[in-house]
């Protein structure tokens, strides 16, 4: 493990002992108030917090790790995604007694990063699960500069020292669109999620290539994962002059918000244009036709990432970790291309 | 705010001076080592934690909410209500610049309330949200009884001092059965969560008393918000001598498997049976035809959840807070009983 900033460099950068020190940062008696503040002040600049052995002295081992999640709370709301993943980070959590520090943070990085920091700071956390990775991620470098223990839901990039658990994107993309080819269609359109995200353009790249392996034509459109965004592109694809056969959505509400526009423009599926959604969940077999879904153990993924983490708590570095790759659950929304 | 036990109760209990308790309990050399286990011994018992002002003289305000979940994992992984209702909470800490420490323990109130004693009597947590009220609720007296600053969603209940936030869950039946009423139906179906949940009990009492005022004949049946349950029980509703011409269900996702099953045993919705969800969420409008629902403004119900635990941690106790009643979405799943 990256060492840490001690009280002793606290005590070496101000030139004051380190019995000074301690008693200021542990609110004691015996040092001037300026002193304290100065203390506090290079504690906070080093990064400094208590160490696990004087937690494990005062009978209160930390056992908490952290996740900061920059996305509106909005969208935070309906994202069953994350949901399921965050529900295999508790199963981890709750065997060994580990508990989740949780902030959404709103759409802010800056503020994700600073969160890191001060929780970090503060001796509140062991480590943070690290999340939607960017395409352009300032967070990695940040959080590897605190040495702060993380691993990275995402990678690898070969500037990243943290494990990453990487997923084969451009495999589950492969899979889709074979599966299309398989039936025939010969122009589809992919309506992806923000390309802002890592995993999204990963996606776009596998689309693509697999499209282009099978002699195809991909239209790519980007949308927000909101239904109304769905509804929006739907249209504008179905109105063009030669419409693709078969839609791709980035979610499940978008692919259930695509299919409920091509109802409205009396657009039968899967007999004229089929829908694939990204991810499967109770959403995507609850319209009619079910969805055909690329469906992964979400909630294995969380446990996957937990445990990755406290392994790396306690000393033990993964390096890149695979995770399982997604299955098309093939349903009633795509058939032969007309 | 209730008292806390002090470095004061702890040196009164033991015989020993403060200044030896607060080495003892702050890591600090000068205390023999089995004194220092009999004050860790003492300072858990008596729930003690390192006091606001030392924490804000060390820089670590602490600005951490609990919320210790007692569902399955599994369970948490697909509850819309309440990922709703954390991204209400989470709304308003983010503003605020707090935290939530969140353990979801399974099935285990035990674990819940020990989960509790154990953050707030390690100094991390300011006060808790308690949600899931049971029948027989156990963990409010605990809680009480460990002076942890803690709201219910729920009661109001006679012996609780704790804030509540109160929903007329009774009133909400009441809208339901007039609905139903206004269409004709003289038999209906409850289908309800589990009747350990105080909230599942009041909204059976509320269906029962409207449908007596208006002369209708309830069938009620428990249910484990689970959709092989809704399937179960729909079948043994609709294949009985006269079956009922309306299902309420107890949730989504139990309404949109009780769907599936009516149109599997093709049985017309609403011409047939009409069918009303007890909850609103992305499901309920997926679905062909989509479904009648009680909405309520979930995010809303989490904002003011940690709105009025961070009043009382500030030391502004709110009493009972009513939660504003939900509305009925009247959709295509409700029709004249036929």
């Amino acid at each position: 493990m990256a060492s840490r900033a001690t009280m002793a460099d606290i005590a070496r950068q101000l030139g004051i002992s380190k019995a000074a020190v301690s008693y200021a940062l542990n609110g004691q008696p015996g040092v001037a108030a300026d002193t304290r503040e100065r203390v506090l002040a290079v504690a906070q600049d080093l990064g400094w917090h208590p160490s696990a052995s004087a937690r494990a002295l005062t009978g209160s081992e930390l056992r908490v790790i952290g996740l900061a999640l920059s996305r509106p709370t909005d969208a935070f709301a309906v994202d069953s995604f994350f949901f399921r993943f965050l529900a295999g980070v508790e199963s981890v959590l709750v065997e060994r007694g580990w508990s989740l520090l949780l902030r959404v943070v709103g759409d802010n990085t800056d503020l994700e990063v600073e969160t890191y920091r001060r929780w970090w700071g503060e001796g509140r956390i062991d480590g943070v699960i690290v999340v939607d990775e960017r395409h352009h991620d300032e967070r990695i470098a940040a959080i590897e500069a605190m040495e702060l223990p993380a691993v990275l839901c995402g990678g690898p990039r070969k500037d990243v020292r943290m494990p990453c658990l990487w997923t084969d994107q451009a495999g589950d993309g492969a899979l889709v669109v074979e599966h299309l080819a398989d039936l025939a269609h010969r122009r589809i359109a992919h309506i992806s999620g923000p390309r802002i995200f890592a995993h999204e353009r990963a996606r776009q790249r596998g689309v693509r290539a697999a499209a282009a392996r099978h002699g195809m034509e991909v239209i790519t459109l980007e949308g927000s994962y909101a239904a109304a965004d769905a509804d929006k592109l739907t249209r504008r694809l179905v109105q063009q002059g030669e419409p693709p056969t078969a839609l791709i959505f980035g979610n499940d509400h978008m692919s259930v918000a695509g299919l409920r526009t091509l109802r409205e423009l009396e657009i039968a599926v899967p007999e004229q244009i089929s829908v694939v959604s990204w991810d499967d969940s109770p959403l995507t077999t609850a319209v009619d036709p079910p969805l055909t879904a690329l469906a992964r153990d979400t909630q294995g993924y969380g446990r996957q990432a937990a445990e990755a983490l406290l392994d790396l708590v306690a000393g033990r570095h993964r390096g890149r970790i695979a995770v399982p790759r997604s299955a098309l659950r093939v349903r009633s929304s795509t058939a032969i291309a007309p």
